[in-house]
């Protein structure tokens, strides 16, 4: 399962039915969980001297496509998915089931959820605080600096179930409340409330989120989303999404 | 002309003069053309069980430069040509003489046309419709789902000889129409009339594309480019672009 | 040093202790001075007929980290550090200590001064002038065709010690004076004045940049930050920093 022409460290820790694609390598300081599909042209483990000395963890389960980049002293839960080309620095911490998209800049020193969805070509600041349930879509930028360059760190905080739509960029400090939608090309300059949309730049209250009709004819309200969007997510989950919103249908 | 280190399946099905370089992998459900130049470090034709079936084909005399990634059922006419670690997923049917930019991100699922140039960083989303001679420069996004994320796919049409500039978005099911132009950093959630500029977030209508002079000294107006700009395209289009607009000047 | 699977040009011209990663090519006309660092899967110094026919040279010490892409006819000074997947065209002049994030994309043909600072994802088009100390953060477009597609190409200026916050773009042929700020998510379309603050697109004046307060507790000015911040810049430079504001503390 490991390719001839990959570079795998003795010392690294691999699990059962680890698959490991040809020019990859893989550095000392790595555990991979069982059934891990690891492609081809990656580098996994890099050593930092602004890790804390713990191992890159990667769950089992999980998929890097090819051309992926992480670093050590990071850790994900099972059914880590990327694209390719995902970078990914130290001292990320991740629950179960992350997907990052294609192009992906995770910049480390950060939190991140569960069930958490990043599309291509985000870049994710340090001292981000991501919760469960996020989405995150192209070309979104996460910052943390309040006035570049300077020594002050200033984190973004994303709740549970947000979506924040293309090419927008949430300003240091700010946190986005619960179930928020965040339009695309917005920046995001306040906090922002649960279960209401913003947009624009600088990023205005337009209303609540469940003002938004789905377009596909039934009529009904587009958020909260996980009414009715469920792909990709443990059945347990769904099911109590399910649950959540049976008396309200 | 496959450097040793190459590693191509002996299903692929390579033409005359076909280059591939070192570390690149090749694998089985593949054709390219006669003379196709393949970079180093490329991953060409890759399963997805989200194709047909139907292999990846490049077609003859094209230049795929180095890092960039394929999938299988995707196809592309004679003379493509792209910047390094772009990446194309499937069922991506392109015409002759596409140019894609460095870092570009073709989603698949999309349509495009003869004779396209995406610059650096550029984001097809799925469902695009892409016609003849089409710009879009660095950043731009074609978005597809109106209320995100949710099963609904509006995709954009972008007709011939539209130019899209940096840092913009297109909102789902836009149609942005012949010879239009997108200024930069815009946001465009209505349809665009032919000929006309669109400007700003949320983009306004600016006027026509006619009165934008050339800053060459010449006086004359600036678009339709084709009367002017004819750098990479072949002869028999740049004569009928001359013969259109012999009248006129 | 050079790991037994890289491909290196027996013409390259490489200094004492160059080390050179797995899976990396160095073609012949490059020269790397002492003491630098290449990560794995780099391409150095790809032939180019846009090229002048001078070599790829990079300075001592430098750090290219992996999947980065440098082609011949440019020049780095010392202390050259870069993220990984950077592209970089021919015909690029940059002095000592440049850092280069992640997906950092230059075009070539540009100017760069002493102790720049671009963070990840930046586009510098050709034919910018950027001078000393300068900075510039993500998903940030340096332009240069003000009707595209075009011909014509006008070059942006950036002077010493302006910072360009995330996503924003600077149209054709604009210079923004010494010191000044463009605001994140900001179009700049006019000429900035030195020491200045623009935000919005397109951007408008917004006072000066001595009037933002640092986070940091201290009540004092965030700008010129040369004051306050010095990671990363040589002993003699900072001396020289502390000697210009001694007066005004």
């Amino acid at each position: 399962m490991i390719h001839d022409s990959a570079i795998v460290s003795t010392k690294a820790r691999l699990g059962q039915k680890v698959s490991i694609g040809p020019f990859s390598i893989v550095h000392d300081n790595v555990e991979i969980g069982d059934g891990t599909i690891i492609g081809s042209h990656c580098e996994l483990g890099i050593p930092s001297s602004l890790g804390d000395g713990s191992p890159l963890v990667i769950g089992a389960n999980g998929l890097i496509r090819s051309h992926s980049i992480f670093y050590e002293s990071s850790s994900f839960g099972k059914r880590l998915v990327t694209g390719h080309r995902v970078t990914v620095r130290e001292m990320t911490r991740a629950g179960e089931n992350l997907q990052i998209g294609t192009l992906g800049d995770i910049q480390g020193h950060c939190s991140i959820g569960h069930h958490v969805r990043f599309h291509s070509n985000v870049h994710i600041g340090q001292k981000s605080t991501i919760g469960d349930c996020v989405w995150i879509f192209p070309y979104v930028v996460l910052t943390n600096d309040p006035h570049p360059p300077s020594e002050v760190l200033l984190g973004v905080t994303i709740e549970d179930f947000v979506a924040i739509a293309t090419m927008s960029i949430v300003l240091p400090g700010v946190t986005i409340g619960r179930g928020a939608l965040v339009g695309a090309h917005s920046s995001v300059s306040r906090d922002v409330e649960p279960d209401t949309i913003v947009s624009g730049s600088p990023a205005k209250f337009m209303g609540a989120t469940s003002k938004i009709i789905l377009k596909d004819g039934s009529n009904e309200s587009a958020y909260p989303w996980r009414r009715h969007f469920h792909r990709g997510y443990p059945d347990d989950l769904v099911d109590s999404w399910i649950e959540e919103f049976r008396h309200q249908d």
